[in-house]
């Protein structure tokens, strides 16, 4: 629905006609949320974008100073996924087609606060993204796709998927559940419990 | 916005009526989300629903190794801010009156993953809230109360207002902005500076 605003007239029960002024704000705005992954015609994948309002999976922190001064992965991986694909889950506890998962790296910012000894969160630094699409990506393990936009800013506006050994083969083999590492994610866990016993605690994305 | 269904005629620009069978169930179902602090007759507040669909706004980390075996706040703190105060914290980058900050406690579950060395999320293990309501709490100081709900399974239904010296005292001289440990939170940064500058990369909470 595109329509920002519209005068109509409601027909009540009774027969009579209440002119009123709306403004559908709210629809209007829906359709414009770009939350499925976004290709370019050489199937180079768009940066997301509007990934931090995405449904928050967990945070996995691979520091700099446990990894010989150079993680990976640096350091915080904020992991969301897109709003569709959660209510899907939700409900079966599958990741459907048209999953995506971003990862938001952030260096880490200090290691001593009022709270304790640990590790705070500093400055963004990167960003990835896997995609699960049985029709775009037939021939990748498990119809996931893998994407790396860099490790420091700039980063790519986009990027083509990463070959299959850079990512794939280890979600493929270390990853609780189809390719996505749900060991490290009690969010995501709680929310396929409550999907089989048909309740749980977390509430349905619908009702944002 | 109650109505969930209606019948309503469009009155075009050209004077024309089309009918249309409208069903609001994007609007019926918002005024159902209880996103706002819940509190009992005696001030006590009842242990927020549904955070875990919040605005996710980071995520510090006083792991136990690093606190002698038993950190203040084991171990990840998981934050959250309902989206009616981050609505009006991105538009004005302030914390409004009613604000509600979650912080959800989870253990490490892991400290080695294909990743590389760190910390890894385990178990849900606590939870803690922070509650701005200038007239609920005009003698908190900065209008802030703090409630812990526990640091282990079965968390409490609901609890009183911590003393000032356990919470509020560290938070008012530590914190980088109106009690709230922006300086950890690059998300809320973001946020702020995009307020400040009438635009920036982060979509509306609206628009969800």
């Amino acid at each position: 629905m595109t329509v920002s605003s519209c005068k109509f007239v409601l027909v009540n029960g009774s027969g009579f006609a209440v002119v009123l002024i709306c403004v559908l704000l709210a629809f209007s705005a829906l359709p414009a949320y770009a939350q499925d992954a976004k290709f370019n015609s050489d199937n180079s994948l768009t940066r997301p974008e509007g990934y931090r309002d995405w449904m928050y999976v967990g945070t996995p922190l691979t520091p700099n100073d446990l990894n010989n001064g150079e993680a990976p992965f640096p350091e915080f991986h904020n992991v969301y996924i897109n709003p569709d694909a959660w209510r899907v889950y939700q409900r079966t506890g599958r990741f459907p087609d048209g999953t995506v998962l971003v990862k938001e790296l952030v260096s880490v910012g200090a290691k001593e606060a009022s709270s304790g000894a640990g590790y705070f969160m500093g400055e963004f630094v990167g960003l990835e993204a896997a995609v699960k699409d049985s029709k775009r990506f037939p021939n990748e393990p498990g119809y996931w796709a893998y994407f790396s936009f860099g490790h420091s800013y700039p980063l790519a506006e986009s990027t083509q998927a990463q070959a299959v050994e850079n990512c794939s083969s280890c979600h493929q083999v270390q990853a609780a559940q189809d390719f996505v590492f749900t060991q490290y994610y009690p969010i995501i866990r709680a929310a396929e419990s409550a999907g089989k016993s048909g309740g749980g605690r977390m509430r349905p994305l619908e009702s944002r």
